[in-house]
């Protein structure tokens, strides 16, 4: 129950904040938590409450909430140079550093960076890079994206028309033009008896066929991210991207990778175009870019996407399109370190990647002794990003009836324990800030499988 | 020329940057302008140059480039808790703190407020609010957005689709449901023999013209600046709301004032709207929101607006919409500083606005002396904005040919004494910080007029 006396967080929280991406009836019953600082993996509210937080924020603090590296980073900058803008030919040196170091630690020995505060807005900042692009290039009617089912690209009117979630309807989205594919996800969509390279060729075949109906010139890129996030961490089969990839290249058509969550070690590589084998045209990258330090997002262009920009950019003398804070000083100098500390190590401390590799083996091992449950019907994912999904019948697969809102209930049971996961449709997500011990390993594993023995006894 | 061995700061720059609003010319010849800090209103370059910069960066840095106090609160967040999102009923204090603050100083009782990380994404998604309410309550055809010529919103394709800018034609945009209205800029669009008063009673017939056209069942809103300011600092004329908000009323379609500009201070009043002596139903925050010192933008909704969304997402159990970095605890730490800074003075000085009221005298007779030239059209502004407009004849008010790029050279003119300022079309835009104490604003106007008196010389 809420504190729900007029000057409690709770009520204050409810009397002036539009709340987003929340569940209504749950802060009805239960009151917004009010967090005031973190230590670690740990976040505490103003009850002196301590979760861990298996979310990493929103995939995104995976150097934990206290990490001193990234905050004395950012108090220098503040000391430095508290805020610039990049356009009319002036940015700071930070921009200029964070450029050089996004093209080092990308798959391309040359390219262009361009600046946003958001995945949402890069996204957006990318559809509209191929549409000026194509007119330039005598095709302005090259416009169409293609994105999957449950990919999840931002909430910008166009972003959230790449997404694909069935809750967009409500704005009514997608805009025209915005395409969504099968999601490759072979447990759920695989047909009764079909292997999975049995699969994954129907949805190259689909690919195909909507090239055909649609035409080639109608389309202007094919966006995707390595492993879906927020459509509850769908890892595509490992062969999905280099039997799409040559379909695109015969067509013409660009292949972004969305790297807004796996960017920057969450697959235990830098990538998850490199976990998949594939180099995509241009990467989408943010959240992991600043640790949840700062808001960035930013568009690595690769060497033919970006001298195709720069040559239509140059033809009208501008490229007539940037955010105020595009490439902020501080923002930058976060970065800098952000991929100092993930990738190289910092400090004198290893890269936090190495340690991604060293806990995934049992992080995994605790996502499928979970499986072994009879309601959990899938578990699922790729490095430290995993999720496993609830079911009413584990043999046919069937989901629990929406009206139990059986995820939520798993998270609101988690959340009494001290713990912090993500309901998604009816998997329960775990991204846990690449910071973890083992044995805060073992404390989320148990929390979670308290919660899911708890909901599983009322609900099945 | 631009220092073109391979280490400099401007190869670096060019190298790996994708310049946004940026002219490539000028790029070409004179190379980037690399920044490391600041000090009050002047930013240095990595040559040790110096700059008064009259662009607050990008009309948002009115506090300067060092203001102590919103260091230390930045800084002082980052040691208490350095990020966290506002989804899944979470958030931090501070998130709870700034959304009670901006109701207080907003024209409204009570209200609620939405945050993103930009004036774009608060634009884009206001617009998203309103397809979703409108749909809610049955009318899924009221979708269509009214801005004016001119009018700046944003570069996410809804935004720039609102805004009324001709560039935005090289991105096929805008999108189809966007309509810009006349601008009302008395001086360029009044016509031969009209009063002003005429003037605003054509734009406000043209206003119930296309309500009848279109039908006020397609239209969402109307959303404008109070004084615009990337379209040229254009002043509607003071009866110009008030005579519109009738109509719209009328017809039940909401007046939303774009306050990324005019916000916090920039006027003399707290928001642009409060010049005009109108209230919106919703106000459009961010640049002045945190004195650029970290990406941020707000949706205050006033209390119909708040209500009625409030209600369309309980309908729905959620609003389906949100940014990662929506509500960070330190761009709200920063925010609340911000607040105190320029509208209720902090650590023993006065308000920055107070500042703001007594220097304005000076800078409307500075702009209003550069108008005595004869190749200077109009001197126009309110409050700390204002601009210049350079024509090559004064009586026809006829512009310079496109191609001598008259307000670039003069620019650039400024940029070799050290002063930025900015060019917009053919006029020259000032905007200077809060702090200017009167010497710099000498300096400011002294250096200006050295450049146009060179340029004029060149060209006239």
């Amino acid at each position: 129950m809420p504190d729900d006396s007029p000057n409690s967080w709770e009520a204050r929280a409810a009397a002036n904040s539009f709340y987003g991406f929340t569940d209504l009836p749950t802060i009805a019953q239960r009151g917004t938590v009010v967090l005031t600082g973190g230590e670690g993996p740990y976040v505490t509210d103003v009850h002196g409450r301590r979760y861990l937080d298996a979310n990493s924020g929103l995939w995104n603090m995976v150097a934990g909430f206290d990490h001193p590296g990234l905050t004395q980073a950012a108090k220098d900058q503040y000391d430095r140079f508290p805020g610039y803008h990049a356009f009319f030919g002036r940015m700071s040196d930070q921009t200029v550093l964070l450029s050089e170091k996004l093209i080092e630690v990308s798959p391309y020995s040359e390219g262009r960076v361009f600046y946003t505060n958001s995945g949402s807005e890069a996204n957006d900042t990318l559809v509209k890079m191929l549409w000026f692009l194509n007119a330039h290039e005598g095709k302005p009617e090259k416009r169409k994206i293609l994105t999957r089912k449950n990919g999840y690209h931002g909430v910008t009117a166009v972003s959230a028309s790449m997404t694909g979630k069935p809750y967009n309807s409500v704005f009514g989205l997608p805009l025209p033009g915005f395409i969504h594919l099968t999601c490759p996800h072979y447990w759920r969509e695989g047909q009764e008896g079909e292997s999975e390279e049995a699969f994954v060729d129907r949805l190259v075949a689909e690919l195909e066929e909507t090239i055909a109906t649609e035409g080639a010139d109608t389309i202007a890129a094919f966006v995707a991210e390595p492993v879906m996030g927020a459509g509850g961490v769908i890892p595509a089969p490992m062969s999905y991207f280099n039997k799409i990839q040559p379909v695109l290249q015969k067509h013409g058509i660009p292949l972004i990778s969305d790297e807004v969550i796996c960017g920057f070690g969450r697959t235990g590589h830098a990538w998850g175009a490199e976990a998949y084998g594939f180099t995509p045209d241009a990467i989408i990258s943010s959240k992991n870019l600043t640790a949840g330090f700062f808001p960035m997002g930013a568009i690595i262009l690769g060497p033919e996407l970006s001298d195709r920009l720069q040559k239509a950019s140059e033809s009208i003398e501008e490229f007539p399109h940037g955010f105020t804070a595009s490439g902020h000083p501080v923002g930058c100098a976060i970065a800098l370190k952000a991929i100092e500390v993930i990738m190289e190590g910092a400090d004198g401390n290893p890269p936090l990647i190495d340690n991604v590799r060293r806990i995934t083996p049992a992080f995994e091992a605790g996502l499928k002794r979970l499986a072994q449950k009879d309601n959990i019907g899938e578990a699922r994912g790729m490095g430290l990003m995993g999720a496993v999904e609830a079911v009413q019948d584990k043999a046919t697969k069937l989901p629990f009836p929406g009206s139990l809102s059986v995820s939520e209930r798993i998270a609101n049971a988690c959340t009494d324990q001290g713990l912090i996961c993500r309901p998604l449709g009816q998997a329960v997500v775990l991204c846990p800030p690449f910071i973890m011990t083992d044995d805060q390993m073992d404390e989320m594993f148990s929390k979670l499988e308290t919660a899911l023995d708890l909901v599983f006894d009322e609900v099945a």
